[in-house]
Formats: structure tokens, sequence, C-alpha cells
């Protein structure tokens, strides 16, 4: 049988999703050696894609190939058993035929949260940036129709990606501004077809920069050119998210809570 | 100079904020140290009030008496510099004549969190506690209207608390529900004049079984008799955050951000 877990994590201590070869803390390495407890054989938990070191998920996609008469359904309760209280499958269910849960993969959507402050604080720092003043929420709006649409995000690119083509379609961004106890959060969701390497931070860079008061004209040029040197900063990773990730289906039962 | 400081810390990795002889981790532990380490000389740090392990304080005020040519103002700047990510000094200022930092207090709001899951979400267990389905906000509303007010609360109150009266006055009670993600949040904000031990998270435990289905009666019974033997469940520490400490008057000019 294949199945599908929808997973979350906090990925303060993950050196990322992927297993790596040095024996560091991954939730790939995290939830094979769960796997391999419950099934009795190594098992491969492949993801709809890969998370970096400090992001955070509150619906992961992963799948396995599993031989056991455990229902579906109930996988979930035998790996929550096993897992440490940062790495949760929140839903487990039996993939439908043909699924690959990397390529079958049609929008995922990210969210970006920072929060504005003189100084770090301790409630808000694990999930978000800091950000050293407000900024205008209305002006990044603005900024966000011209990232929309499907465009060559070159520019908005690590050094160092894979990945064949740099053209992605990005959806929708949608900005949220929430004031609470004095200080201001803001949320950037971002969803897409697909992300280059640290796409969304450089982005959610670019877009609280124009918050800030700087022009937008850079945004059209970054596109055109692919020059990443109109770019300035990579937000950091504990102020992301993966939300979620869409097939077009329904993969799993949600128990209504 | 006595100076006050509005301290935020995140409670999960400190045995709560009191000082201990065993050498634990401690919020005021720790503020002592960073003082001593700037004024050179060993200083008392006192607060509103206490908090127990694993609580969170967004506003916390504690006060200390130091001799130092450094403004007020720029004593927050000096502890953050010193002080680890998870306990920061949100403003610093000069505390008024006569100011007793714990009686001087008026009024203290701590908010309580939980959601509703049938697992445990990595992504909020850390300031909130589960709840196994979600609860009635309407029912929970109803019945916090029966603690307002000034009443005799012992059996609100874990024993060895030992308070000379369990008279409190409850000014307010409010509750918040926001659905997010598929996933429920409930926050409990209790303004009180002062509060006994563990009664926010007794009384929290109260309102949530009401909005599982319990009948209210109980409650008023409770106030009467004052019978800790009729009350069931003290919600976990993660799930409570000292909010605010009132003291009649602004004591910090917080820079608007």
């Amino acid at each position: 049988m294949n199945a599908v877990l929808l997973v979350s994590y906090d990925g303060t201590h993950f050196s990322g999703y992927q297993r790596q070869a040095k024996g560091e803390r991954t939730v790939q390495g995290t939830l094979e050696r769960t796997a391999r407890e419950i099934f009795g054989v190594p098992t491969l938990v492949s993801a709809s894609g890969r998370t970096d070191a400090g992001v955070h998920a509150a619906g992961q996609v992963c799948m396995l190939s599993c031989e056991t008469t455990v229902p579906p359904r109930k996988l979930r309760e035998c790996f929550n058993a096993l897992l440490p209280p940062d790495l949760k499958v929140l839903a487990s269910a039996e993939a439908p035929a043909a699924f690959d849960v990397t390529r079958s993969a049609k929008k995922k959507t990210y969210v970006y949260r920072a929060y504005a402050s003189s100084c770090d604080l301790p409630l808000y720092s694990r999930y978000a940036a800091r950000l050293p003043a407000r900024v205008d929420a209305g002006r990044m709006r603005v900024a966000a129709r011209l990232l929309e649409g499907e465009h060559d995000f070159a520019a908005f690119s690590a050094t160092g990606s894979s990945a064949k083509t740099s053209v992605r379609t990005v959806y929708a961004i949608e900005i949220a501004e929430q004031t609470a106890n004095g200080h201001t959060m803001y949320e950037i969701s971002v969803t897409g077809n697909g992300f280059l390497y640290n796409m969304v931070r450089i982005l959610a860079g670019e877009l609280f920069a124009v918050g800030a008061g700087k022009e937008t004209s850079f945004l059209q040029q970054a596109l055109e050119t692919g020059s990443r040197s109109l770019l300035a900063r990579t937000m950091p990773a504990c102020g992301l998210t993966l939300q979620h990730v869409d097939y077009g289906f329904p993969l799993f039962e949600i128990d209504k809570e």
C-alpha cells in the first residue's frame, strides 16, 4: 500500500526536511526512523518538496510504501505515538493510484510572518521575523500585483538553485496585517505552482522593503532582467511556514473538530 | 534610582518567575544575574507577581534599584544585549515616587489559549493547550458572566495557597474564538484585581468544561461553598500568558511602531 501523511512540524530544531548524511536531525530522517520502527523494514518517506532548515510546516504532504494490516486512517496514531512533540501526523490515508507526492502537487501556499518591533519579542520570534518598524501594507499589496502571474523569477532565487527553468506562476499574494497588544504582525500568503530556492523568503523581503518606502520600479526590472543584484534581503527561515499543498482533490478526510 | 522594566518571556524553559535555591533557571534569577553584570553589584529584581513554571508573559512588570548614569529608557538595551532570546525587556523607565511594583498593581489581565484538535499540533502547542474537540463559546460566555464580580474564589485555588483572603474581583472575562486552517483556537482573557494560586488555569478548565456541555449550576455552588471538589481540571501552564499589569497610569512610553 502507498500511504500519504499530512504532516506538521516546528522547524526550529530541524536541519530542514531532507535526510542528511551526517546524521543531523531532519524531518525526513525522523519520519523514516519512525516508519522503520512501525513496519520493521527500512522505509523511504518522500514529500511534496523540501523545506529548509528552520522552516515550519502546517500542512506538508508525505508518502511512503508499506505492508501492514493497520488501516490507513490509523497510521496517524501509530506515527504520533512515536514522533517527538515538534513533528506530528495530522491525518493519514491510502494514496490514490499512480500518485506522485512531488509531481502531482498542483499548488503550494507558503505564509511568511513578520512583526514590527524595536526589539525581539520572545513570544513572537519563534514563528516570525522582526521588522525594525511598521510598514505600509497598502504599498505591499500594490507591489504584490506586479509579482502575480507567470514570470521568470530567476532574480528571486538563491544562487545554487538546480531547477531547470525559473519560470513559475504565482496565483495569488495576500497580505494581512493585525495589531494586538501594541505590536503589528504581517502575514504574506503566497500561492504558486512551484517555488525556486529561497523564492518566498526573497519575495517577502522585497515586499517588506516596498512597505518601508522602496519604489516598486525595481520589481518589474528584476522580473525582466533576472538580475539578483537588484534585490536585497532574504528574510530569515523562522518566519516561513509551508501552509498547504493542493493536489486538485482532497487527499485526507480531516476530522471535523 | 528605582527603575521599572516591561518584561516578556517564553515560559517554556523557565522554572517560573521566582528565583530558586537549587539554581534552576528562573526569570528572576536570569534578570538578577544580568543586573549584576550591568551594575556590578548584587541587585534584587521584584515583579508584579510570580508566574508558575511554563507560564508566559507578554507584559510582566519588574522593578530594581540601581546606581547608574545610564538613562532609564536606555536600560532596556543594556539588558537585551545580555539576556537570552526567550526573555527580553520591551521598555524601561524610572519608577514613580513611592512605587511598589507588587502592591501598586491595580488590575492584571491573563490570557488562556487552547485549540481543538484530535492530535497535538506542533505549531500551536507551545503557547496553547489542546482540547479534544470543539466547544461552544456561547455557553462559555454565559458561564463567564457568573464568575465576574467580587466573589470568594476559594474553590478556584490550588491547595497550598498562602493568600490571606480568597475574595477577589474579576472585572471581565472575554472569550474569543478563531478558526484558521481547519483548527479552532479559543482565547479566554481574564482581568481581575488579583488571582489566587492556579486560579486562571482552574477557571479556564471549568469554562472549557461548560463549553463541552457541563451544566453551569456547579459554578454558583463552587462560589458559594468554596469546595474545590466540585471543580475538575487545572489546565496546563503552557496555555497561560500574563498579558498586562495595570497600575492606573502608564509606566512606560512605548515606542509607537
